[in-house]
């Protein structure tokens, strides 16, 4: 069956481990199309994986499988999940690591800071079929003995209650969201990308329509006003990205590099 | 359709440009068979693009469609190009990403030191035809919004002639082709490979017949003779590599760390 | 032919070497899968090849055709092999990078410190039908010139002995087994992940199953006892890893670095 399926790791590219997922599931489906999202997340970054994956997986066709292993609990009592969306599949261990995706969708309602109660049109499924994995299941890599077969399985056609139990809460931890004041908003660095491009959680529809002229205030910089294009402006410049986020860039530089910056930063837009 | 796209970008793989790239192709043409060519181009760096493309496209089957993003004037009036050569597709930026393919065919003819008058079997297209862009384009991000679909397009068969207007001159650089004394060539590195090997622009038909002896000088270093295989010889080693490209490489080392030389280093090849 | 080929080789992703190899393939197998096993084993590292190789391959289809270029010796006499087991193909140059998996065969004798002598189940091929490589071959990327093609052959179902002429005595570097004393056993790092988790050449039934408690020296450091997982223990832990070897890790951590081992570095489990 020619369906897509992704994959997101903090495996690096120096080893086999990706291979390996590869491998089981192109001997369960050999017909599907594998893309890597991305590989270097930060080893165990569960927070940098769940929000690069949500700025990529509405691109895919629909009924793409998103496998994420960003799993620094394999072996332990947390729980691998299907969750199916709309839109998708994803299979990953219940760390949190789809929390930008569950809070995407209309009515996840959160229980305590780490997990929410589903609703809607979204579904969990705690993977408990354990004759859908491979036959021997390590202690120490889940991704390829449960997931990647049961990701396989999923986009052969299998439904996921046929793979796992239905569950209706599931770990979320809260997105960092900006906070606004009267005159400033208040936000962080979420990722720095290849560029060095500092991306923020800010939005632009976090900012009021009457703040046509705003300053962004990063370490002790100050950038006046925003601009359309990376090729705009002088040095750093401050603008919405591909995304949607606002972010800081250097031109024809690394404005991370430049600002010693990294995720987690303290970013400011002040209304001028 | 079976066809075969590749995707030469600067994005690196800490990322999800490169795959957000690829959801979209895929969404518009699930069959395609999806090929790397690299995304670690040095940022922003179109000459080494250029010139790694050139050395790899010519391998791949006809009517491959290859996607180029290293585009540094994103969302200014830079124009998004198709070129048709009678072997392949290329979608890039009009930047001068494709200079080494277009002065490969037979009818480039320089109209100054940045642009070209195409002829012959060589044709491009100014991509307008915004129908079959993402309905939503960002200002940062036209190799998702803009390039993804139309190359997705392309490798479904249908005609360049629908997706832009026919141009007939476009931006190509001038390619730094090595100069020739009346004892010695002058060149210099294009690429510094990932055994450190220093590919430079010197070709074997750039040496005259005669000079069957020659030493290589780089820096303050003298290397008598070539070699043909990098297993033989000693220390530094010349050899015409695998692109038919004079190297320079370092027998069971790294010659770029050993000279410390980079992209722009002179070399000399002498008459003995 | 839907097949599936790997690829491992020391090319890094920084050039468009291994884009050449899927290139040539694709010309010649359009409908073939590739995937990646690793492309950046370190420089001319034929042990590390053959190690990372040898713990993902059987978790592939059937028939899959793995293509290994880590080939310090090309243009040289050295042979450009096709290695047939009863589950898949490699094609490698004949310099010891297959010597895990010939000695994972149950017939292979050695005849001296490098080379040993095939029987039963396993068959060797140097390649030597040079009308089924490319028109033109370099003589520094056999990999895109001889060993790309021949995969592809292969993965269209074509029999090795129409690519090359059967033989019994191919190159295979001893394996570093373990040593077992009668207190302890020595054995080496054979690779080190991008957890920082050292791999070691111990497999659990290299311990007498009397040996209910061990503890594990690397350099000066003690660990007292064995794990079942990442997430168990403090700091320096060890454990039996996804392929069977005896893992160093540390907790949260990265202990290759905290430790300041690498490859080759020696390790001993003493019976407590």
């Amino acid at each position: 069956v020619g369906a897509v399926i992704t994959l997101t790791t903090d495996f690096g590219l120096n080893d086999a481990y990706v291979a390996a997922l590869k491998g089981v599931i192109l001997s369960i489906n050999p017909e599907v199309t594998l893309v890597d999202i991305c590989h270097n997340i930060r080893p165990q970054n569960i927070r940098q994986a769940a929000f690069l994956l949500s700025t990529v997986c509405d691109y895919f066709p629909y009924q793409t499988v998103h496998l994420v292993v960003v799993d620094p609990g394999v072996g332990t009592s947390r729980r691998p999940l299907i969750l199916k969306t709309p839109r998708a599949f994803f299979v990953a261990p219940d760390n949190g690591v789809l929390s930008y995706i569950i809070y995407a969708g209309t009515s996840a309602v959160p229980t305590d800071g780490e997990h929410v109660k589903l609703g809607g049109d979204l579904k969990a499924y705690v993977i408990n079929r354990s004759e859908y994995w491979l036959s021997s299941v390590s202690n120490t890599f889940h991704g390829r003995d449960i997931f990647a077969p049961v990701t396989a399985r999923l986009s052969l056609g299998m439904p996921p209650s046929g793979l796992g139990i239905n569950v209706d809460t599931v770990t979320a931890f809260r997105i960092p969201f900006p906070s606004r004041e009267i005159d400033h908003i208040t936000g962080e660095v979420l990722h720095v990308d290849n560029f060095g491009n500092l991306i923020t959680n800010i939005r632009a529809n976090d900012l009021p329509p009457e703040w046509q002229n705003v300053n962004i205030v990063i370490g002790n910089h100050v950038i006046e006003g925003m601009v359309k294009t990376y090729a705009k402006g002088q040095d750093l410049i401050a603008l919405f990205g591909s995304s949607g986020y606002l972010e800081i860039s250097r031109k024809n530089g690394n404005a991370a590099a430049f600002l010693n910056s990294d995720i987690g930063e303290k970013i400011i837009v002040q209304r001028r």
